[in-house]
């Protein structure tokens, strides 16, 4: 086959892997600044971890996430070498955080405030159709002991804050707390208190009878305890005025208790926020198991069909897997990947310019190169975003690369024809001279 | 054992993947943020491609490179499931730059300037202490047909720019073109070109006599022949002179005269900059076969045992293995995580605070929370990068806190006890009324 022969390869996208054009790149790279910045605004340290971890570690916290790990392998590993074979790529950015912390102990000040935006990888099959690399924006706080309740508020805040500088519309979140949940069940003589909140959390998808059915088929829960689980979800509030629809019930129950008392703390912190913005929801769960406390999760008010856009919750002992430390903490993690790659594809970010230059100084014939490079240099160390048009092409080329690009000026080098050095605003079409020294943009 | 029945998994550093502690984290994000705005005022634009590439895409430029590859599998793959076992981690950007640019050749405008900075992996057996993940910072031109001369020389400019932002001391470019190495030794007839040009590539290794002998002994070169080569790789001037030096040989080669020609271009592009800090070095080959002209490395002035420190050159068919097109380039390839973790190992990188944190407000017994975070607040939404004491702890311990992370600015909110906000600078330990509406920082 004359394909073989000439031995190309021809490349294709690999199902689940990202990769954008120059265009959506750089609006990527903005969004991301933009969290990087908020982040930063709270004086969180940024970390990064390796991509990789011991699979033992990945591991170690159990749960059911083992079953997508990437584990890595040499391709010229050697008959008997184990190298690579205990190696894989983190899946989230909570794992490798609480390993960092447990191994850099004496190191770190606590509270432990930190950021971390990385690429995470999942080994989902194929034809599930989601994103197998991902970038996550993961914030949490650890601290020795205890970590104070304030963060349980500060943390959803700074989620707000960050989410609210990107142009995804009005972002809420859903707050509650474990406790709650499992107090309720307890109260209510519940023998398996979790398995009965997995079911419960099901809620959106198989509805009310589907969770009485699950309770009292799987768990053999009668069906007036599972209808209260079931009102007790009902339960959303946007003040803290869900402690007394929940006390209503009359279940007598410390931990219970103890949870209300927290997300009342909570929702009393957060009460500066628009109304609205915030909404204690007994819905809200979160799978995972290590979550004790307080648990979030977001959603765009703008699109009711938008899988969760940041979540995460407070733990009571996350790093234990790692120290004999009690290392306690609360964390939010924004599924950055997610939400760009969907609203990307539904055309609902505003797509610009194809690189970052500003300005670019064309070469008309008669100009001297060195003249050229000495226009672009000098605008280089103004400050400006430069580029030299280097091929010998015509004046109509050289503007017809500018424009698809979409850079917004062209500077045309005085020489032996042209006295002044002109600028040519490509926005408005304008052509006027110019001072190398002095030349401004117009402002928009 | 008591270990295993805790279940503690104690972490441990993988070798070859670097972590830094926070300190020397913000001094990476800065050192690569330099790098990043020096890339754009040059107009390039970024791209980021999946950290995995097709295992074709990886071996079809050929090469050894294949051996240092990181293959996936998923850890939960069923029986003769072939997910996972066609993917791996990219070991450049060079690679996945060609596939990128083949990929979406209709959507990209020539010629393509791109930047990319982006984590690569080299399964190094661990005994060789090399690092196995690392950042590489590339730029490369790409065009279609023909790339002009000017960007040989418009390439290393750039990277001596970048380079010259990092406090890194002087770096010294070596630049040389592979047309003169081989029209000269086609020129004395030899003929294994290349495996000759491998063999004076380590010239610096095994010397002289390493050189002659590898010569005379493999590749069955005359003794006065060898010495030739040797002699040619000696010439070395920081201007166009080396021509003439080379001329001298008397060697009568069409790909020799093409190759001083294009190299003289290079270096009078580049007289503008100060002497010395390019040098045009007969004795630079670069291993890679795919370079076809001009090619580049970068040393450090002040650490002359230091490896390589940027690298690279012209190809005329890079994308070759997965286009019909005919698609030349230039490019360099700095090595970030090399350089950084080195210098950071031997204490020549300076570290600064822990966190980004400008001001920390501190709480004092008697103030109101409330009003504690509309400091918080009110100092973050004027620009300031702010954090908030939230444990219950004494001043001391506040003020060890802010110490220890190195926070330059406490603030102290006004409150029953205290009229005026008050702000201690923490390097000079000066403390003293201040407006929340007005208050900046000393001048640095």
């Amino acid at each position: 086959m004359a394909d073989d022969k000439d031995k190309i390869f021809k490349p294709r996208p690999v199902s689940g892997f990202l990769e954008w054009l120059p265009e959506v790149r750089l609006v990527e790279q903005r969004w991301l600044k933009s969290i990087q910045d908020a982040f930063e605004s709270y004086g969180f340290s940024s970390i990064e971890t390796p991509s990789v971890e011991e699979i033992e570690v990945l591991v170690a916290k159990g749960g059911d996430a083992d079953k997508e790990i990437y584990a890595l392998r040499r391709l010229a590993a050697e008959p008997g070498e184990d190298e690579g074979g205990r190696l894989a790529l983190h899946y989230d950015l909570t794992v490798p955080m609480a390993r960092y912390v447990a191994q850099h102990f004496g190191d770190l000040v606590f509270p432990f405030k930190r950021y971390q935006m990385q690429r995470c990888w999942r080994g989902e099959r194929p034809q599930e159709g989601r994103l197998r690399e991902f970038y996550q924006c993961d914030i949490d706080v650890v601290d020795m002991g205890e970590v104070s309740l304030h963060f349980d508020a500060e943390i959803p805040a700074m989620a707000l804050d960050v989410l609210s500088r990107l142009p995804i519309g009005p972002v809420r979140l859903h707050i509650n707390n474990r406790k709650i949940l499992q107090g309720f069940y307890q109260g209510l003589r519940i023998a398996d208190v979790v398995g009965a909140i997995r079911i419960a959390d099901k809620l959106d998808k198989i509805g009310v009878d589907g969770v009485i059915d699950g309770m009292v088929g799987e768990l053999d829960i009668p069906p007036v305890v599972a209808r209260k689980c079931v009102e007790l979800a009902g339960i959303k509030t946007d003040d803290a005025s869900f402690a007394e629809k929940v006390r209503a019930f009359g279940i007598d129950n410390e931990l219970l208790e103890a949870g209300l008392e927290e997300l009342s703390f909570v929702m009393m912190e957060l009460a500066h926020l628009p109304r609205g913005t915030v909404v204690a929801d007994m819905s809200i769960a979160r799978g995972f198991d290590y979550y004790t406390g307080t648990v979030y999760e977001g959603k765009l008010v703008d699109y009711p069909d938008f899988p969760t856009v940041c979540a995460g919750g407070r733990y009571d002992n996350l790093v234990g897997a790692y120290s004999r430390q009690k290392l306690p903490g609360v964390g939010i993690s924004i599924g950055f990947s997610r939400i760009f790659s969907k609203l990307v594809k539904e055309g609902q970010v505003q797509i610009g310019p194809m690189c970052p230059t500003e300005v670019m100084v064309a070469c008309l014939p008669g100009s001297s190169r060195a003249d050229v490079a000495v226009c672009a240099r000098t605008l280089r160390e103004r400050g400006f975003k430069v580029e030299m048009y280097h091929e010998e092409k015509s004046l109509k080329a050289q503007m017809k690369y500018a424009s698809r690009k979409g850079i917004p000026y062209v500077w045309f080098p005085a020489n032996a024809e042209q006295i002044a050095h002109e600028v040519k605003n490509m926005t408005t079409g304008e052509q006027a001279p110019a001072e190398l020294e002095s030349w401004k943009p117009a402002a928009v």
